[in-house]
């Protein structure tokens, strides 16, 4: 029991580990507003002001009172529980089939616990649009998931300083940030895929990559070579072909691949709409999907079930993972040392029409 | 000026013809939460609760309060203006291509008014899954856009006790429901495609149709009778086939006019997908696109210019669709005459490499 005589319940245990583990030295007691304003020597208003992330406050005064609110732990959604709770995410390419799929795994978990989606679009460069931070910091949600999104330092202080946990939903392995990620296993994808290829007795497999600045397109790069040398195949240089995941590298590299002298009976694409991309190419050159060139995707995004052939493809756990992050943000108020974790979903290869043994 | 001295908007003077448009000979004030719960002869506390969307109330006593909300035009939002606007989107089948690019457009309509988009999927039966209408009262939008979505009555009648608007964002015409709704053309989309097709030299032209429920499908297959007749070409009952808008319909429809003995030339699909199932049928068969057999979609997803060949097809604006939603459903509150409004956006034909002359 608390000395007030109420009963004292486990979050509130939790909360004041938090905060001692946060602040140091610093008492385990939330700052409240005013104290904030006295510290800052600023208003009440104005404090509040910055904190749902309204105008009318300098630049210099937002950041002076920003690191104070940060430094002393304050988070009004402990004090305030909201009655409409709400998720944000933002999400890359936000029309795109993948996108979709994440936002679909979400939005069923969320509603299980009856919150709130809000989504945004990120723009070039995987970042968010101007004004996003300012409208989170107004809705003040519970937690926010960034799929295949990345925030600038400048937005990632600002939402520290109101406590509000982040996760990477994050199956491209883009660069790292602090936030814990759901990514998946793309070294064994990399590998399932290749391994497929060769049982059906493939020696001559290219690979088209995604973004060298990707872990994942290095994950499944080095899960394709080791796939080849655990079967005694060497590596060819020219059988490994740079990409970004988008369906025109499938065209250009495909073509390119399928017109060299000694042209791959195999080609493992890094993503679903690369491997579009060479069937575009093989039909251009009038060679037939699997008799003479197999593929295999990357992804299993929906559109691998309606193409013809159907793609054999490697299956990236969308949903699970969604749902995944979604825990994750929730936990995370209350366990803020899972914000040093990643989790990596398995992977596992689905076959379709689009594999078949080599001609002869 | 009104009688206190302050100026009075247009906004206020809006409000009174819609109060007094919709109240008759009831007074042109709004009543207050306290007049309600005198009226119900329930406390504040309850009325408070029902317009939460939050539980421990009968349902003979949320239906009464509800009753009574309505009838006085009661309007929270109108004194209390949220410093987090929403608007929320129930979306059917979110994770389609075609939901994608309907939530990108509101999401970038909406980020331009500083306006955050609460997304939820439709399920079976176009209809939201339980508790989403809860959810929907505890946030509070400024207004709901239904995609392809439909709400039963008491769902709308909740939403109309709190007058929040609502929009049909409809390229399918889902069965009327009162809500002003943004379609598109479809009469125009079917004569578009049959045209084209009869201007490559085709004469036998099949048709996969979308659901008989549906007003777009009866649309579009009247725009097919229509362009035939006009070039004096007989309208073939065994050409027309039934469907579903999905791409099984393609595959099994497909298959049976192609196998027929006096097989089409061409064949347009109601929609994309379906045209991608018509590209698997023509596979499996032998059969070469656009050589051997044109093809035309109805949609412009993404994926029509992915699959191999790119797939002529019409284009539905969707984003500008979305857009408009989200200008409609924002004017509503000021303007409820437009409340029995429809617009069709103009659709288009888009030439890619699945349509050609017919084989002498």
């Amino acid at each position: 029991m608390t000395p007030s005589g109420q009963p004292r319940s486990p979050r509130a245990d939790t909360m004041n580990r938090m905060v001692n583990e946060a602040t140091g030295n610093l008492p385990a007691t939330r700052a409240t507003l005013s104290e904030v304003a006295a510290l800052a020597n600023v208003s009440v208003a104005t404090v509040s002001k910055v904190l749902n992330g309204r105008s009318g406050v300098s630049d210099e005064t937002r950041s002076r009172i920003e690191s104070l609110l940060e430094e002393r732990n304050y988070n009004r959604r402990l004090s305030a529980q909201s009655t409409a709770p709400l998720i944000e995410v933002l999400c890359f390419e936000i029309d795109s089939p993948f996108a979709g799929a994440a936002i679909s795994g979400i939005e069923r978990a969320a509603r299980e616990q009856g919150i709130g989606v809000v989504v945004a679009s990120a723009e070039d460069s995987h970042l968010p649009g101007p004004g996003w931070v300012d409208g989170v910091l107004r809705r003040q949600p519970l937690g926010i998931i960034l799929v295949a999104a990345l925030l600038p330092e400048k937005d990632l202080a600002r939402l520290r300083s109101r406590a509000i946990p982040i996760v990477m939903m994050d199956p491209y392995g883009a660069p790292a940030t602090d936030a814990p990620s759901i990514g998946s296993a793309d070294w064994n994808g990399g590998f399932l895929a290749t391994q497929h290829l060769i049982q059906l007795g493939h020696k001559r497999i290219a690979i088209i990559t995604g973004p060298e600045s990707m872990m994942a397109s290095t994950a499944r790069l080095s899960g394709y070579r080791a796939a080849l040398e655990a079967a005694g195949i060497g590596v060819r240089r020219d059988y490994i072909r740079p990409g970004t995941f988008h369906r025109d590298d499938g065209v250009i590299e495909g073509r390119e691949l399928l017109s060299a002298p000694e042209p791959p009976s195999a080609i493992f694409a890094s993503s679903d709409l690369q491997a579009l991309g060479v069937y575009e190419a093989a039909r251009s050159l009038g060679l037939r999907i699997p008799d003479d060139l197999s593929v295999v995707g990357y992804d299993d995004l929906a559109i691998a079930q309606w193409v013809g052939p159907p793609l054999t493809t490697v299956r990236v756990p969308l949903a699970e993972m969604a749902e995944q992050a979604m825990h994750l943000v929730l936990r995370l108020r209350d366990e803020p040392e899972l914000a040093f974790s990643r989790v990596d979903m398995a992977t596992s290869l689905v076959v379709r029409e689009s594999s078949t043994a080599p001609r002869a």
